[in-house]
């Protein structure tokens, strides 16, 4: 008997409801994550901030005899070059439509935006106490160029800002990949 | 015909196979998260090195004619409150087990945590700044109190650095929640 009688046994699925999401929601695309325009844009400028605030800070003759300047000076060179990389590296992914949500490179990206930011935020911190040191509590902003040492502060400042922004980003593409 | 056959239908359940994991891993318990006895110990941590920071800066008379010192007691200050507060909170929910896992709270955690980790840190790198400003740059350690200053700002850099295991740790469990 060859023949048979196909036994079907229907299989009950839940209708999807509308307005019932999954337990589990997974954020794919937040502007400013790696291999997004938002996040192209953000880390050029970081670059051009960091650029900027470089540039004034090395034309201030004796900048090198305060540490803190000198430390500023190489905090906004790393975080060019880090930034600058980036950039390419996010304008190649979005040229070729490749996305950036490799498991290595994202651990990489989370470690390299905290080290950049902790070492900008930092110089950007010591120079600000300095320049408030001569301008507030000394008084000698006449011998001193305060307004160009304000002006790169405030440069490293948003430089920092914004690679904070790129770190809790892609902190946040690990935690919940 | 009361007395029936009674049909066991068997439901195949995949044999429970070592080494495979089901697909997202929830990390519950990581010491240091708040509600766990390294939480605990880490806002101890905080509160006693921001104390003792802040004691030795206001231990050396004319601190506030430096107002990056004077940013570093107010920040210190405010680290003190909020670790001792969420000590508390860590203590009291251990000693009830409770579990501090609620959304709302762990985002306040997050954000408090960040911003007074910032505080803290901006504060340190300041304080730093000019205490390397006195003593390298200037070498007038002799009229002022550098090993204080330096001891100061070295613990508000390692309560800076405990604030921010804790901020990283809570961070995690927003994203993973």
């Amino acid at each position: 008997m060859n023949a048979s009688h196909p036994a079907v046994h229907p299989v009950g699925v839940p209708p999807a409801v509308a307005g019932q999401l999954p337990p589990r929601m997974r954020m794919k695309e937040i502007q400013g994550m790696p291999g997004t325009i938002g996040g192209l844009l953000l880390r050029l400028g970081q670059f051009c901030f960091a650029l900027v605030a470089f540039s004034i800070m090395v034309s201030i003759e004796n900048f090198s005899t305060v540490t803190a300047f000198c430390y500023l000076v190489a905090a906004t060179v790393l975080q060019c070059l880090w930034s600058l990389a980036l950039a390419i590296i996010d304008g190649y992914a979005l040229l070729v439509k490749r996305s950036l949500r490799n498991s290595l490179l994202v651990s990489l990206l989370v470690v390299g935006d905290g080290v950049t930011a902790t070492l900008t935020f930092a110089a950007a911190c010591a120079s600000a106490g300095i320049t408030v040191l001569i301008g507030n509590d000394l008084r000698q902003c006449k011998e001193n160029h305060c307004a160009r040492y304000e002006t790169a502060t405030a440069l490293a400042f948003l430089s920092w800002f914004m690679v904070s922004l790129s770190f809790i980003l892609t902190f946040w593409l690990l935690a919940t990949r």
